[in-house]
């Protein structure tokens, strides 16, 4: 008999960029996956993994423009895992962060479908490829991560807490928002904090730009960096 | 000629404890070392990756004990390359988050030894195997990763900015504290926030309990938790 491991939905994190930062476990379900949903955050490459008669769907959500929307996404594992038992949805980061990926955990069990998680290497973590830890004994007591579009599109309010606090600042879906990230900093007399913008991290590619934060919109495109990319910010930046 | 990747100290992740949950990266590199300095917080069952010929030096640090200090695994670091080119330096987690690496690499920098980061599945990922993601929309904007003990031994300050915000907050090594974290949380007026331990996350022996933070220290103890544990405390807990 099949263990209840062995079919339903995986819901999988791609990690940043570079397929060898896949874990174990991703990898093994990317082979054995007759169905692959995936994001347009992810490396392409991850989808070489999969079997050649796998079923390859794109479902992107690219902020600003027409996309799938997350209803459309569940309706889409409800139809595939009729006729498939290893339904891989797949997403760049760490699905349950900032992925919206429990959303569609709750919506696989509300209907009867198992569900698993397999964690990927998340994208804040990436910045430690461009020299910059997360902590730092002495200069970083914590990890704040914030995501820069809400569901109403807003920056998040937290950030104004983050800044009074000996957090390491990291802006997930922000490089839209750098003035206003810019701004929330200087009014609060922290203009010159140390900040970082890394682009495609751990893939060749890879660019970063550091600053002090009351700068990054003006750096951000000097270096030539957009959307998607991480945002740092914090004196670990400048070790 | 040898590329510069290919030796050195490899400063590595572990992840929370599931093999499978190792990278690619990591797994690769594991069977290649020579020398593999490894703390205490890692699963090990990851040793057995190794080359039998490969040394395995413990440089565990286990809180309130007897412990190799960061300036011996420094001295450890400079002596093993010395005739080894391969050095992994193995901890739980991920090395850049808690983990200290980012010392050890700039030690290595500084003796001439080439470094390089394998990140690995951070433990706050590790909630997503108890039912409770780090972010949910409309529920949680943000994720305050903190530690419970700073290098004087004290609780984070930052725990008190963490409660007025949106944010999950995760408390690494922090289960010597519980009763100081109710009561920060208690003083606040949020004693009823829901809150979450997980010891052994991704492991057979898995266990988590869940209560509100103001009973969290009693909840502990009648689950029989105790270090090393994840302290999750936020509305995820409760989704």
């Amino acid at each position: 008999m099949k263990k209840i491991e062995d079919f339903g939905l995986f819901i999988v994190g791609g990690g940043p960029g570079d397929p060898d930062l896949l874990t174990i476990k991703a990898f093994k379900v990317l082979q054995r996956a007759e169905v692959i949903l995936y994001d347009n955050l992810i490396n392409k490459k991850l989808l070489e993994i999969a079997n050649p008669l796998c079923k390859i769907v794109y479902v992107g959500k690219k902020p600003y423009e027409k996309c799938t929307s997350q209803e459309e996404i569940h309706e889409l594992i409800k139809h595939y895992i009729q006729n498939h038992s290893v339904v891989v949805r797949l997403k760049g980061g760490d699905p349950f962060i900032f992925g919206r990926g429990f959303e569609e955990l709750l919506f696989a069990e509300a209907n009867g479908i198992p569900a698993h998680y397999i964690p990927g290497i998340s994208t804040m973590q990436a910045t430690g490829f461009s020299g910059i830890p997360l902590t730092h004994r002495g200069v970083s007591e914590s990890i704040w991560a914030i995501t820069g579009t809400k569901k109403d599109g807003s920056l998040s309010k937290d950030l104004t807490c983050a800044i009074h606090s000996r957090a390491t600042v990291v802006i997930y879906m922000g490089m839209k928002k750098l003035a206003e990230i810019a701004q929330t900093y200087i009014t609060a007399g922290a203009g010159n904090t140390p900040a970082a913008i890394i682009q495609h991290a751990t893939l060749p590619q890879q660019k970063k730009v550091t600053c002090e934060v009351k700068d990054i919109e003006s750096a951000a495109q000097s270096a030539g960096l957009h959307y998607p990319a991480i945002i740092v910010i914090g004196n670990v930046c400048a070790i």
